[in-house]
């Protein structure tokens, strides 16, 4: 390929996937963030966290985000351009999955809100009672700039990873609704009309079991606030979407699926945001490395551009096969998600499947988007330091890849546990052989397999080093599998 | 070891080091960053970048860094605590980088202004005129709060690498003086009394042999401003150094050395910095590891702290092991600096060794340094990514630390030059053949000897993974030297 | 005069008081304000409002306020001096107010903390239970640095003028407690260890009957948070005092005097600072003229300094005789005030005279030290408004005073009740009687007794110039009188 | 009239002047503010001063401005409107600064950009080389988002008022344009494409007759920068307007006009900037009356809006007054340039009306304003203290008003001057007597004849309250002749 596809991410699409979708409008959605998006982005970066109006004027409690208006233009674009409603036109995750790669090689925070958006509208099209679904689910399919947005509200302060102990809301039934009290400690998208949220039903055992999902709306039918937001979060990057502490005195909100199945549906819906973590981290990844091709082609030192330097075009070449491995991880996971996101508990053994890549592709391209950020910054030399050109912004977006939706730690452990309950190893080996060297494959699956046969405690003391050879493994032979599809192959001209 | 070590510089030094010099306050020194610093030290950074007041407001050019006073406080504490003046008195650099060592433990970016101090002190002694010497080292080596700083500027806005073709200051001889003209873009502790200054001699040829140092006073004989700082840069971390840019119009200044060593006497000054630069970026390692391990301790999940959790157990291991590592190698460069220091051209091949020893060790801290401050953040889940507690403000910092002083691309081509050039590789066999296993020397040493078989493009190619392996090799064996000496064994209690 | 005693508190206290009371360290004070206070309240200005640490790393709550450390200092000093303190060992509030002069010229806000921690401690020694008293006051009395501090919180978000129906906190008798329920909205001095709390007792009539005073410490007896700071408010100016909204769940409280007579406890209470408002507007005035001098003195325009141009010159004039002025009425409310400070319902004419003197001086002097900061300003031309300089500030910082402790609308119609239903007016003519000239006062007399004779929205409509002109006539006759015992003049050398 | 219509500028001005011209899109240009532009300008207000970036990221001097996005379009918008190609269309300077009134009724600081651009524009058509007309006066007057801008300055370090002295600025004939060096301090939009600067000619005298005036464009014949930008300055308001300071090396320039005139042309063009200012105060004025109405109407205290309290709606009605007043005497200024703006030297009787006119409407309108805007935040109680609702902005802007132009001081001494030397009061009694009472007249005629009647210095500093008078009687004494004209009447409904 030639290196200026890097530049664009609808071509890198292109080159790792062959075709894309038709009817989808990538390339207007990028000329649009090539036009305007890119500088409305830095400037809403470069502003820092928003402003949190609590109360108007005249008293009353409004929790009003202050963005600049820009932001609002910037973020309904992506909605248009079907981030969300494709899903249940197409009935593909795929659109969905492309469109937030563009978003995030531009604003990697800005595709939260879409992510959770999509979070919000599947639990709702799949577990919600008829009325409340023939009731919200249009509002959030809407094709124009009145989309209602969604959120997903997980986390309290006691810790994100033991939500068996963590979640401390508790919810009553109240007739139609319940009634939900309690606080959510990093709320995405504050402020959005519809949150899914999980709660504790009052009685229930303090461990996952009791733990149920509601959809939340904003107001209340009377018109009140039906949520408060405490404050919203001083981030360090990801300021395009506001995180916030958020209160719940006696809010309304709607049971979803069954009671006592909430983990399973809690799960299902991080999931889908696992899926664009790891989606919004190889963008991430692309863009770092569009930003440090474009300074190293133009900047000159010993009497040519540094990227004819031997030791940095090596560089390049390494950082570009990652990429491509890390892009090829990420989307199997989305081609996977695509095929089981509408199964209930009980789940099949492609589920299973899916749960185990996912772990690894979110552990691996989380890493990978970090360590590109940081490479990028070292290309730029001092300026990459500097606030002033925005270098420095890649790695304070990427660095809260690898944390939210669960840290590199609960990725490692998730995935032993989907390979010891469900056997998901020997399904993804089988899975990979026809696109791996046989010998390849038979010593990671020893490695795997000693792993496995460790005690408990010194099985997760291992696991590291396995996991990740893991996923390197899998990147490497499902890049292949992409490669005879898609004829790609990348050298510097 | 017992963990708790790590959380204090002073305890982790003597049991690296075993007995740490008499005389020095380094107890006293870590007391008062424990009673008072590290607030103030939080404080500043809080606060960003200070303000340049350049006009008073009467309209003279006055350039005052409008940090809060107790910013001078704290920077003033470490020049009495002597880390410049020691040199001086005890002969050794060792209690300067020490002292250092505990500064960038608490506060990276003010080891800064010590550091280039110090780089002013060294060549004002070796090479500068009885006169200016006996006019100008006495204020610097003050035990008051009056000691003057310096600085050290050589980039230019074309680039720090490539010094041949980058430093486009002239300088043309006036009668004692010489008058300089130009601009340095990178100006670290911007507002010194005193700078060291790379600056071409007027007719020069246009590469390094043209360069010279000067020795450039704040103020001239006049008290009007010798140079003025055009701004300061807003840098992501290290807010306790002023950086900026400064403009130099018909700036007074005097000849160091001889004019057509300049480029050696350059080189001279940068090396005490890049050896600043491996202490700094160890003392940050532990500083990172330090915040994990007391968050780990206190933070429960499922039911016990989760530093007892086994994977999170073992990774804090791994880190110790590579602090450990990367202490040993970056002292290495400490104590063949203070073999070395007061060489002048030629120099013996102890200084080569010196030379390979420090890019080696740049390289590998600064890295080391990136790692464990993400990983520290990871550790502290979404908390780390908020600027409220300062956990993320150590990965801005340590940011600085593959930049500062040169690039990994440019560590690892100075290293290759000098082995090719004074075959500083096998001095560093021979020195390192007493304590390594003699396989594992071989096998480092024939790629080393592969890799500079190469013709040069090649070799520049394909050097990072030897020169990375060379690296680790160097801090494995120099860490086993070192517990020979003090009997360190360092584990989780 | 010499003009040069306006750059000195304590030297125009001087000049308007003749001496000052023994003992108390006003020379000490100001000069510690001179050598270090100056610099540390420009840079707690410079760095906005403080931080709101609401939760601990460990999510536990803790509403810390992070200020720089030499904020803490710089407030502590104050206590130390005795803004507190002196009242309960000399039995006068002459020196807290004298310190609070000194304490406003340098720094408006901080004045804040010194005033409600004193509004606090003197409810506290007159109403409280003998048990409360003596385990609370000897705590706010300390004269090191941990005397506690107080605060004063009565408005809510309905607003702060109409109690009666702005104040929706309910109180509930809980055996030696009543507990509190409610909000805050402009807290001033957010984080005091104990706060008087205006509350209406459940059940009772919504207007200002209802209301109670109680006092509120921060912790609760098993040591949690009694009350939750919901933010700090970002203020344009007098960032030395944190400004919060505070939550009251279930907070203990004691109840302060009599239930019923809430009311005028609570009224008692925003006298002390009513009279503190204008003591500082006074100090700020004279920052304000000060400033200005200085740099009149030192600028150039038209070949000598701009403050010997003669209109420049005249300005100065007026300023300064507003000065005096403004200062001979605020200094009459403290000398009431002194006499009366320790009455208890029912209260005696000397309270009611106090009472007028009280909202004549608030209004009159807030509204000069607008004027004065914007007129300082203007002197300073295109360097006023830069907020390099901190000539600007003096107007933020002014333009609190206006609005804190009511409005003028408010001093207006709180003073026509008190001419009314007390007859205040003719207490206070007869009390200036003998520094008036007769045809002065009997004019001034006249206008006041035909607004009085108006039926009420005819009255009110056009209370305001009657009520201007009876402050520029009152502060002119006193400081007649003060000039008699001082013997000052002032005019510019 | 309706209160109502003070919430609209359109509508205001319509009642002021009868009908408004025709073909000018008022009422489009204000919805297009209400709809967005209100937004912009307060993100924009509350973003505070941009950034400049001096250098591009591969070290190229740039100096580029940091807006957000919407900036640009929000000032693009006023330039299509016809700010300022409206008068070479028109023959008429009403269009311009009847959108100069809607836009500082809604920003300010935007209206700058439009004045010194109309103030560019102006002496280029008149004084320029027919050459240089032709070539950048069709630049200017665009009516699309391509329209050049321009900036005007003369102000240097040394101060404002004293150009004489002040400008130090050298100016050196070099071929078909001149040569500038030296510094502009307070450089109102700084990076126009085109600046008409003031500058001494090399040996000149050290005197107003010393300066010529010069037009500079942006960058060179060759495309580099012709000016540089040294920083922007932090300014308390007018943030829609860079304000920089400016530095000419060997900067390329065209003489405008004679030389030896160049004081002439530089006081012509600071007169349309001065009647910027007053229509700007009143806008503002305006803005801030509006403001407080909206809160009054709304807010609710002892039961009812505090609208309808007598004694504030006293106040509404008294400074609704002072605003008509303060518009007539702004309007006048308007009318009158119209008719002179075309003069040269040696000018007429009109003209040195005119400049009496407009001292005595900069003068009162600007103190109105500010007057105004402290108002409007007491109206607001202690929210008009919050940065969070943006009512203090009005006085942070409003600030600049008195100082820009030239301080209150300036405009009383130039006042006297016209009138001593040109016998302007003489001229401005004839042109309001039809209008005025005769005894009013003679009464304000009689002072100033006393005043102009004394030794110099006494009657500069004595001039104040004159002029003061002069100022009202003749704001009063216009109204009355608009409302003959229009037939207002406003009270409250």
């Amino acid at each position: 390929m030639d290196y200026e596809s890097l530049k664009s991410p609808t071509s890198f699409l292109k080159l790792m996937l062959g075709d894309l979708p038709d009817g989808v409008v990538f390339r207007e959605y990028e000329t649009w963030w090539e036009a305007e998006g890119k500088e409305i982005s830095a400037s809403v970066d470069r502003e820092g966290t928003p402003w949190l109006r609590m109360y108007d004027v005249f008293g009353t409690r409004v929790d009003e985000i202050l963005y600049p208006p820009a932001y609002w233009s910037m973020l309904r674009n992506g909605y248009r351009a079907g981030t969300v409603w494709r899903l249940f036109e197409c009935g593909s995750l795929v659109p969905s999955y492309l469109l937030g790669y563009l978003t995030a090689f531009y604003d990697t925070g800005l595709y939260c809100p879409y992510t959770v958006s999509l979070s919000t509208a599947i639990p709702l099209a799949k577990y919600a009672d008829v009325q409340v679904r023939s009731r919200y689910l249009p509002l959030m399919l809407r094709k124009d700039d009145t989309a209602w947005q969604g959120a997903t509200w997980m986390t309290e302060a006691a810790g994100g990873s033991d939500l068996g102990a963590g979640v401390e809301t508790i919810a009553e039934p109240a007739g139609v609704h319940w009634v939900l009290n309690g606080e959510k400690y990093f709320a995405s998208n504050a402020g959005a009309e519809l949150a899914v949220v999980a709660a504790r039903r009052a009685g229930a055992p303090a461990n996952v079991r009791g733990l149920s999902l509601f959809l939340l709306p904003r107001y209340r039918e009377d018109g009140s606030l039906n949520y408060s937001i405490r404050r919203l979060k001083d981030k360090i990057g990801t300021r395009s979407v506001p995180t916030g502490e958020v209160e719940l005195h006696d809010s309304q909100a709607y049971l979803l699926g069954k009671a006592e199945q909430g983990i399973y549906l809690i799960l299902e819906t991080l999931n889908i945001s696992r899926v664009a973590n790891s989606i919004g981290s190889v963008a991430l990844m692309q863009r770092a490395i569009a930003e440090a091709l474009d300074f190293a082609q133009h900047r000159t030192a010993f009497g040519k551009p540094v990227v004819e330097h031997p030791l940095l075009r090596q560089q390049f070449e390494e950082r570009v096969c990652l990429l491509q491995g890390a892009f090829a991880l990420a989307w199997e996971t989305v081609r996977l998600l695509d095929e089981v996101w509408q199964e209930t508990p009980h789940y099949s053994e492609r589920y299973h499947l899916f749960r185990l890549v996912a772990h690894l592709a979110k552990y691996w391209t989380a890493e990978q988007a970090v360590l590109a950020a940081k490479w990028a910054m070292e290309v730029h030399g001092g300026m990459g330091v500097l606030a002033e050109y925005g270098v420095e912004r890649w790695l304070r977006e990427a660095m809260i890849l690898p944390i939210w939706e669960g840290t590199p730690h609960r990725q490692i452990l998730d995935g032993l546990e989907v390979m010891q309950r469900k056997q998901a190893h020997e399904l993804l080996f089988r899975h990979l052989a026809p696109y791996a060297a046989s010998q390849d494959l038979e010593e990671t699956a020893a490695q795997v397999e000693a792993l496995l046969a460790l005690p408990q405690d010194e099985r997760e003391a291992r696991a590291e080093p396995v996991f990740r050879q893991l996923a390197i493994f899998s990147a490497e032979t499902l890049q292949r599998r992409l490669e005879k599809v898609a004829g790609v192959e990348v050298h510097l001209e």
